[in-house]
């Protein structure tokens, strides 16, 4: 029932902007058009989460403008708790995406001083993290500046021990140094109960040059001090790697026809996340992932094509013939 | 506030259908692409008091597939409360909408047996229409089928004689001929507080061929037994006239540079609506529905231009080189 | 019955290229994408005449190419029967067309050595003519080269003397000089019984610079020796003024939201000589063929507007409200 | 020479509807145009015959509007002879296209009550039939209405013995369900001379959950009473296998860059039909049936990339530097 | 001659950014894509002027990035000669336009800490402004960063007392508040020698509210100490007023079909530029003008639509038929 | 420094069209829009030898139209040095590029009797090739006409003696004959001192059937008489041979996903002459050969992908996830 409007099962913080993408691969200069679209690691995972069943509240900031109103809307449309603060006094982030060639994509911000990055600890609404069963972060929003990284401390303690914190890292480099981002995430590592990482960022928090296979790297995580017990390595194509209480685990590969990558860990932390949050083994939370994973490259977009729980069975089509469904 | 969620101003129902415009004059068989919305009457009239102030819920009917989901989508995106029902058994309607020429638009629908057509009493929740100020049908609903019809009638009801009706005619020959529509827009127009209607539906209403003048034809209106307290009669780029409370008035005209007639009678209701629920009077009332009309018209779109209260500044600007803002 | 296929009404011949168009005003070099038609004065004529329900054959050559392929494959698509030859040794025509600014259309042909260009009077089979009421010919043909001439000549003695012949005048000066394309004028100007022709085109028939007036300008021409008994001197947005048996005629003039001006020629023509081989009089053919003209200018493309005959009564909508016919 | 209409080598019967395909992967509600096409099982098969040199007579219904006209005028740009019917009341079917992810395709029909599915007895035209050497049908058409499965008893009837009969299965589970389906498409099976299948449609017809491989799935179904002479199992990119007069065949496995599956059972069906109706051996018409059904799939559309004789050779192409023919 | 390079006879510096238009009219939040193009004041009128026929320096900052590369590349295309400075600490600003209706234009800026507002007094070359005829500003550059002022001011010396200077005034209110911007506009004012101003910038640099129309308020700007010999007070589509040493000239109005208001008064200081370069006299100067103002309004674009010297007479064409030049 | 012009390293010559290219994948005629771009053989050659640092010349004729300024506006803006001749006597050359399939490309040109056809030897300034330390040349230019022949070879008189030639062989076969093209071809073979020939041009100035491997091939070619130093055999996706000084050499393969194989060869050959010019040994002049023809090729377009030297490394990227630059 739309009307129905109980509490978030999971609250996320962070900032969603206007995403312009090129329609064809080349250099972003012969670009003739953009397509235009939103898109924020965290908002993606909302999306993520909804479509497989879950209610999803997001808090951000965006500007008071048309770009703001498209963020909103979006959001709200895809059917997410929106608790968006308008800012008067910034414009809302952009960012302008394009494929290089057909094996590489590059993504340009406009996003200093945006709306987006003024996110403040005022911003989080106690109540609605008061009944959340999840709080998921990314190592993104503290990146955007000092306030924003107040307001994710502000939620991992509005959120309360009793409520997980995930946390995928996200490092971006468009956004701070290694130097800079190192402390902060370790500071977040050990405050998160699961954790979202690719190789180099497993790399960027454990800082020990010598360890060297994937299931090395993750294992010297989880024995780090205030390690969280679920550590998700992801490989992209390779697939994933889990540490999850100790015990290693490995997500199937999909092999499918990529469209664009981007995406890719947002569907994976969203999978992973909605079984664990259905109760769901290991092995289960880490087939959706990967399922959810291979969808969203299948999909122009960064979150269009994330899968609802119906459809997660069409990756199993493999003949063209059967594959059209009438 | 967004996660603020009240009782609905107003409440609306009706079918909003998938609307697939081809970009081009000229006839539809030769557009090579059309471009995908949504629209329906109700649905209009619901995003235009939503962009003037008002909170408003739209109930309705949509398939259980991706043209439901996109009605729904951009419904609630647009800040509506949509209680849809998902009907498992019907496919959501479509109309395809072309410019023939740049001055005639023709509509196909595809909404026989359709989701929306299916709209039945039970689908109408008693404590939705409680706590609303006004709710608005149109006269294209009861042509649907006969548990729309019943719905319409269920929703009357429900709201209760303290609940102003409003009504806007609509009369859709695609749905119904003039002898099987007068007698049920009859009785609807003993129903209701306010009429929305055209010249040609108001003669279908008033059935008396010797009244020649559009002021004569609104005083018949409002002369027959059971009118409504306020009657607009709607004259398209002519302006529009209303009789209210026995007193007649004039609607601002706007000569703006028309791209898109379809949407400009929604809009119309919308911005008296609106005025209405604000205690305004009805000079004002007119002003803010022509103006909305004028909006609606400038836009491709049956919906996409309504205006928000902050823009309805804009229509003073006569400048080229002033009405660029900065 | 689409399988029932009788002798054409009306045959005609000529050169149809494919038409690239530049979707938006401004210089052709910045246009970004062309979209694809075709266009040609004659079949353009041939579609407006099938439209209002004559049959109507097309003679002309395409290359062996997929532009010759699309050129007779649109023309049969809409109902005309085509005897085009295929060309092996020579492309199929094109033409570039653009709208310098919202005021003024650009027109560049690829059309030299073309295999449309080379026509000859072998292409003109005898049977098609002998069974046709009218033979349609433009002053283009003949200017594109000598067996092309020849192959108008060919058509006219194939028709005989008692099967009337149209002649519209078209002047291109991309084809030919007006010194060289005078004498080829006049002459055809002896040998047809209706003339198409602008202002300056009759003056290039005329040539007698003391002639002022566009109705002086038309008696002019009706009493050169050899005249045709039909003369229609086209005015653009202005009207037409007919002389038909030595007694002047206006054509009503439509005032419409012009999109695109080229093909309105072809319009008036079409829609005049559909009137003529029903036997009405000259009053509905010049209505008629005003109202194709103003069909065809409120579509983008030369011919894509053209009317059916339960359309024309489309002009009469004024009121944008009563103009969406649903 | 376009202008000699000799009665068709070919005939088939059936719907075809207009055509909107997502342009883009992703979830339907996310596409912002819909390509405008056309489509039908039968009509594909007959465009791709025509393409291969043969004649065809295509025989239908469609509604009064522009999408009748578009259906019929792109059938008849194609060199087809439509016998289409104009219904006047009923709409001409809609299906809606969009590839979910990029290997899977999804199709929504708006073809219930369409003017396709009133197609009846009397719209077959028996002079047609009687010069055809072939008569083509689909199990489709009779799951479109009892009239339409009327049609089809009709056509076979007035086909008469000596004209051989192909039935392509295509089980449609939108239309009707597996045990409605069994009863009818059991009986054509028995009246048909050639037959197109999928395994799932063999296992449908055969009702024998025993039979395992394909090559025992074919043998089965040419076991059975009143089989027909040539049995062609289709299996998608896995090739096809048929039987012809009791010996086993293997079709040549294409490996393309698949773009749309959907019209590669046609394309192979035209393929194998031209060849044998060309009087080829079985290696030739399973040669050319492969081919066509590659064509089919490298090109967007359900049959615009439907192979020319002359464009067969294409396919031997494989170093990227020669493909440009120039 | 391309390879021909000598030094240019106007020199112009200031902000060019990437100019992203969505396409259709309506909210901006509604575009589906946006189409990439640059614009900059001075760039704009650097392309006016060198389609009449000059040769044109452009001095800015860039970003290295792809749309930097856009700027420069689509400068030196249309044959500017492009000082650019690479700037590798900063973007490409960007700007976002949409028509809010067809009365109406929305401009939003990503230029804070663009490259472009970076430029400072080192970016600008002493060799390249000493050949030059004229120097060409506006009142933007000093509004975007205190460096950029000290750009200007080097501009202005560095051309020298011989070398006149042009000023649009061009007020943004963006980028500064007119308390702030009054006293640096009033600065420039004394030291140009040609003011091109709206009558709303005309009035921020008088300060003067008793002066009423549109003449008396040149008239007065003219007898400010310090004042420009030559005045130009445009008026959009009113026209425009000039002051030239003390006498006042109207610029011709012209009535044409507006596309787009952007770049109006860009052009209209291109043409004026222009023909003052040629030494032609006031009413000349103001024809050109205000004919390069009519083409830019007529085509989509900042700038695209600017005339040739060989276009200009296309604005005599007033007749539909005859505008097309074939 | 964009203002900085000194003379260009490297010249070359020929035409360059308007190119106009299907999106998608098909037959041309169901080609709805075509995309408007510039390519020829030299110019793209051009283009990447600037992107990889160096200052080009390129000389050709172009119409006086709008076609002329859209291929010298677009040269210009690559940074290339452009002395194109404006022809008013000759339309500047059109070429229609699609896909047919997925794997084969088919391209048409309008160029007979084009402008850039017309090149003669007076439009080659001496004073260009005096200072340039390369002339590069294709065997598409001679074949265009004889002038344009000459043209060729006074551009090597005039490079002389200490000026490396490079000759791209290049045979078109819609230009002429083998029979016409082998002792033109052989001339210049001798004249050249860098080849680069496919397979199939080898053989054609070989003519030596008993010749099998490619291997053999490059030998015998370099063991001709008058046979150039450098001799480079390009094989498309199986990547290319060179003998340079006598000794083999073989070129890395990388394997991309290729969206558009026009272009690749002219990739190649600017890759190579880049290092060979900045004076790099054989095996980084392939490296860089191999990496601009792989980057090419995953791009749309002729020459729009060929990368700057900072984007070689991009091709190293093979994780989807790490090849998102942010």
């Amino acid at each position: 029932m739309d009307s129905h409007r109980g509490a978030p099962d999971v609250v996320t913080l962070g900032e969603t902007m206007v995403l312009l993408s090129a329609p064809s691969i080349g250099p972003l200069r012969h670009a003739r058009s953009l397509d235009v679209a939103i898109g924020g690691a965290e908002s993606n995972v909302a999306v993520g989460l909804t479509r497989l069943g879950l209610r999803v509240g997001w808090l951000g900031r965006v500007g008071d403008d048309e770009f703001g109103r498209l963020v909103r809307n979006t959001l709200a449309g895809e059917g997410i708790d929106v608790s968006a603060v308008t800012d008067t006094g910034a414009p809302t982030g952009l960012m302008v995406k394009a494929r290089r060639t057909s094996a590489s994509t590059e993504v340009n911000y406009y996003r200093a001083g945006s709306a987006g990055s003024r996110l403040c600890p005022d911003d989080v609404p106690s109540d609605l993290l008061r009944g959340a069963r999840l709080l998921h972060i990314t190592g993104i929003t503290p990146a955007l500046s000092a306030s924003a990284r107040k307001a994710v401390d502000a939620a991992i303690s509005l959120a309360g021990p009793a409520t997980p914190v995930s946390l995928d890292v996200n490092y971006r480099q468009a956004l701070w140094s290694p130097a800079e981002a190192a402390p902060v995430l370790r500071d977040l590592f050990t405050r998160c109960d699961i954790l979202f990482a690719t190789e180099a960022e497993a790399r960027l928090i454990l800082d020990d040059p010598r360890v060297a296979s994937p299931l090395d790297l993750a294992r010297a995580l989880a024995a780090l001090p205030g390690a969280p017990a679920q550590i998700l390595l992801k490989r992209g194509a390779r697939g994933a790697i889990a540490i999850v209480d100790g015990i290693p685990y490995d997500a199937p590969v999909h092999h499918v026809d990529a469209v664009d990558p981007v995406g890719a860990g947002d569907a994976f932390a969203a999978g992973y996340l909605a079984e664990y949050l259905a109760g769901a083994d290991v092995h289960t939370r880490l087939a959706t992932a990967a399922a959810a994973g291979a969808f969203a490259v299948t999909v122009q977009g960064d979150w269009e094509g994330l899968p609802r729980r119906d459809e997660l069975a069409l990756l199993q089509l493999l003949d063209a013939d059967d594959a059209v469904a009438r």
